[in-house]
């Protein structure tokens, strides 16, 4: 049995048993009747992931899966390829958007490379970043299969061992991605797997104009022609029109799943993945907590789909997974709702009046 | 001059070149334009706030103001007043909801008896809570004026001084509440302010059922028209249908607002609370940051009217400052945004093709 096929058996659902055991202590809690909201929604959500009424939160590691992508030789992004490369340095300098909001939730990030088209060694062989590179990038999807279906296997299965080298030392794991040109890819799977027509799942990804937004539509619809994607196989839909980082971050939520640990997913690209996590192992979608709404289009289709209300909303549009550091705090905030709060009995206060 | 007096004096508006100079930067930080959203206006206030582009924000002060209320007595709320007081002492041990959250966040947490009816010597002797009590809460503002107009003055001033007394100490301050029956004066604020009825701006409180709001409304239209308070005074207004933790949030506000530091008011009552302070210092609204928007009926228009929208939105209305707590994270990382993420140049990395 494969790795894949082996983690996919590994995902049991939430533990039904000890989200009722939350449910009970939260009921009780010294306050009004579930005065934190949603606050109090996720900490049931973390009881049954976790099985456990005291939750470890604390160890959080974001994942940031990298990769190019051969679509955007047909002009579907404003900035050029080389980006993916120059990011790649700039996350290893502590410079990006996810680095700085990492560091306020103290949350350790790695970084990637599931396929990236320019020259990394010098961050491979110093361990700054790892390397899980699959190809230069994937195939132009507007011409034919993005990757082969072992490729999508081996994306996966990257992303799958890495959490399984990390689970011991991190109680939430969290997604980001870094690729040009990949809201193209994404908005394929989204309207592949939602049923929903690409111009309604295509947005402006990195600021694109409505000229090059119509053509990026042309081109996904066109990607979708010449590769019939089964929407019920996630790997044909990966391969297909997907991406080595996409593939990545896929591995990442059922390896999560199958250790039993939350998984803060953040934007587009992520919630792309976890569409096809979603398709290979319904089951995994218990563990995936979706850290917001981005400004993408498509975005809330997609979250829809997976069944997923998002913590924030914030108008944000970077990926990386600084959607999910900031969602992390939430996070930890609703565990420590569950354990450390006291009930009206240990605080000696008054219930309600009859 | 009195103390108010020259407080509201000491308040100016943000600082435009400061903001000028922070637009300038996030404009060309290393990510698509704007691709942080509504954390990059918050990072404009902060600097326009703070006149600083490295704006100091990691120690945090949330000030839990707390108060009874004469009007309980005509059956508005669904816990005994007894609870503000057996709260306080839940409060100092660390078992409430704002303890919870904010030792995840590092805020520090004052509480202070601003108008309790119950016994407080023990923790006030011990310096556990602070004591600026004006009365042994409010008076029945059903069947009079809640406070005089000099008690008005005294709650507001006892804000402003806590607020001058650890401003050395302090960059970011939030604002919390306790007081059973509270959600009652602080709707009757939010009537009289932006003109909405008493039936648009009532809600549930502690979670009374459709007979019980009825009634509370009933209460509410019966003071106003009892008191007939003027809108644009925010004493009057304060002193005839408000509470004393009321008083003692909005001088907490006007306090941070005249030194120049970010406020973060938490929801429903924090809320009327920075109505009176507007009313009272229309600049001082340039340093208050919404925390989030409360399940309580009515807070969205009492937002509105204040010209601010929240950051989060998780459906909480249970009070103490536990949205400010969970917001100064946000705070924190729009700071960190503007002051530590690089720009396109700073990081090698190419921007976009024309």
């Amino acid at each position: 049995m494969s790795l894949l096929e082996q983690t996919i058996q590994g995902v049991s659902p939430q533990d039904k048993a000890t989200r009722a055991k939350a449910k009970s202590r939260l009921d009780t809690l010294v306050m009004p009747h579930w005065a934190l909201g949603r606050l109090m929604d996720l900490a049931l959500d973390i009881a049954g992931i976790t099985r456990s009424l005291k939750p470890a939160l604390a160890r959080k590691t974001i994942i940031v899966m990298a990769g190019d992508h051969g679509v955007v030789e047909e002009g579907v992004s404003k900035y050029p390829r080389e980006v993916t490369t120059q990011m790649m340095f700039n996350f290893v300098r502590g410079g990006a958007g996810i680095n700085v909001l990492a560091r306020l939730n103290n949350v350790r990030v790695i970084v990637v490379d599931m396929g990236v088209a320019g020259d990394l060694r010098a961050l491979v062989e110093t361990g700054k970043i790892l390397s899980r590179r699959i190809a230069p990038g994937t195939r132009n999807m507007a011409k034919g299969s993005a990757m082969t279906r072992e490729q999508a296997v081996q994306a996966i299965e990257a992303g799958i061992e890495i959490v399984n080298g990390m689970s011991d030392t991190t109680d939430v794991f969290g997604t980001g991605d870094m690729g040009i040109g990949n809201t193209t890819p994404s908005a394929a799977i989204a309207t592949v797997i939602t049923g929903v027509p690409a111009n309604s799942t295509t947005g402006r990804g990195t600021g694109i104009d409505d000229r090059v937004l119509s053509h990026k539509v042309v081109v996904i619809e066109q990607a979708l022609r010449v590769n019939r994607p089964n929407a019920t196989d996630g790997l044909d839909v990966l391969a297909k029109v997907g991406g080595f980082e996409i593939g990545g971050i896929a591995g990442v939520i059922l390896g999560a799943a199958a250790r039993g640990k939350p998984v803060v997913i953040d934007g587009f690209i992520s919630t792309a993945a976890a569409l096809i996590a979603q398709a290979l192992s319904p089951a995994a979608t218990d563990y995936i907590i979706a850290a917001h709404c981005s400004a993408e289009t498509g975005h809330k289709v997609m979250l829809k789909h997976l069944g997923k209300e998002p913590l924030l909303d914030l108008g944000m549009r970077l990926g990386e997974g600084t959607g999910a550091a900031l969602a992390m705090n939430l996070v930890e905030a609703a565990g420590r709702v569950l354990s450390d709060v006291a009930t009206f009995g240990e605080a000696s206060v008054s219930g309600p009046q009859q």
